[in-house]
């Protein structure tokens, strides 16, 4: 079975409105957003699991680095399913790491370290669990971005009118980190 | 950087003893255990993420049935990166479900859903998420099962010994449901 359900996100979902349904949700069909040039896929969020944790996926076209960004209470997960992943993140005590992570390699960041990454192929898909103390922090890429029925990525970059910056980060615990520099060389 | 620490659960981890410190783990090199004939990697636990959330694969040979058990306290994220997974759950009314996962789909679990899963095709992988509210519980497979540092599946099956099942389940929210029946046909 996979059941199609009206939820408070979407008019057509594949995550049940009620919590507590099993569910089954194939291939690319979680609940979708564009941000830039990205393609977020919703899973499960905190409404499944009394705001333990969410689960989605994250796939772009080969390009820059991300802005780099923090969660003060969030912890989050990296794990590549295909393609290649650089990801660059900085400790609470100033020291910066990179790695290029391809299929089965994981990263972990933990709240309060800035981190950003850079798809550097094409096809590439990260899988992404981000949640804290405080919640799961999945509906952010659809507030700051834009709600889709689409199943690819985004035929033009989606890019937030500017006065979303102000608001939709803080609700989500992102903390954008402007001017931030990495030093690690790539 | 991948860099290996000696923790309370392993003496060579590449999960770092204390938590607030980023980290990488290249494929196949989490915390790894065997039960029964399958493999289980850990890649987060319970320490990293303030209790919030885990994140491990399985891997299986082609084969049986696994035993029906539910976890009262437990959410359960079945997310499918390669083979093929054939899911089984019932929810808290009684009626049962099953669909067959291969890769890119999901399963979600709710807690005290009975649940099982039969691996389909040689070589298949499941990540999994399994946390709630009361903590997270990655610890199970290695503490039923046993810790290994080998990479594949067992060589020969490891069975528990018969007192395990008495203590084990329980301090990890595991419950096994003896004689449950599923009716849904394959």
């Amino acid at each position: 079975m996979t059941m199609e359900f009206a939820t408070r996100h979407r008019s057509r979902s594949y995550i049940p409105a009620e919590p507590g349904k099993p569910y089954f949700i194939e291939k690319g069909m979680g609940d979708r957003a564009h941000l830039f040039g990205d393609l977020f896929t919703v899973y499960a969020g905190g409404e499944q699991t009394e705001n333990t944790f969410n689960f989605f996926t994250c796939e772009g076209a080969k390009g820059d680095l991300i802005p780099a960004h923090s969660h003060p209470g969030t912890y989050e997960v990296f794990y590549i399913t295909a393609g290649a992943v650089r990801l660059f993140v900085e400790d609470t005590a100033g020291e910066q790491y990179e790695k290029l992570l391809t299929p089965g390699d994981f990263g972990f960041v933990p709240k309060n370290c800035p981190h950003a990454y850079r798809i550097e192929r094409h096809g590439s898909q990260i899988v992404g669990v981000a949640a804290g103390p405080g919640g799961t922090f999945e509906r952010f890429f659809e507030n700051l971005g834009a709600p889709t029925e689409e199943l690819g990525l985004p035929r033009h970059p989606v890019v937030p009118e500017p006065h979303k910056f102000g608001t939709v980060p803080q609700r989500y615990d992102v903390r954008f980190l402007p001017g931030h520099q990495w030093r690690t060389g790539s």
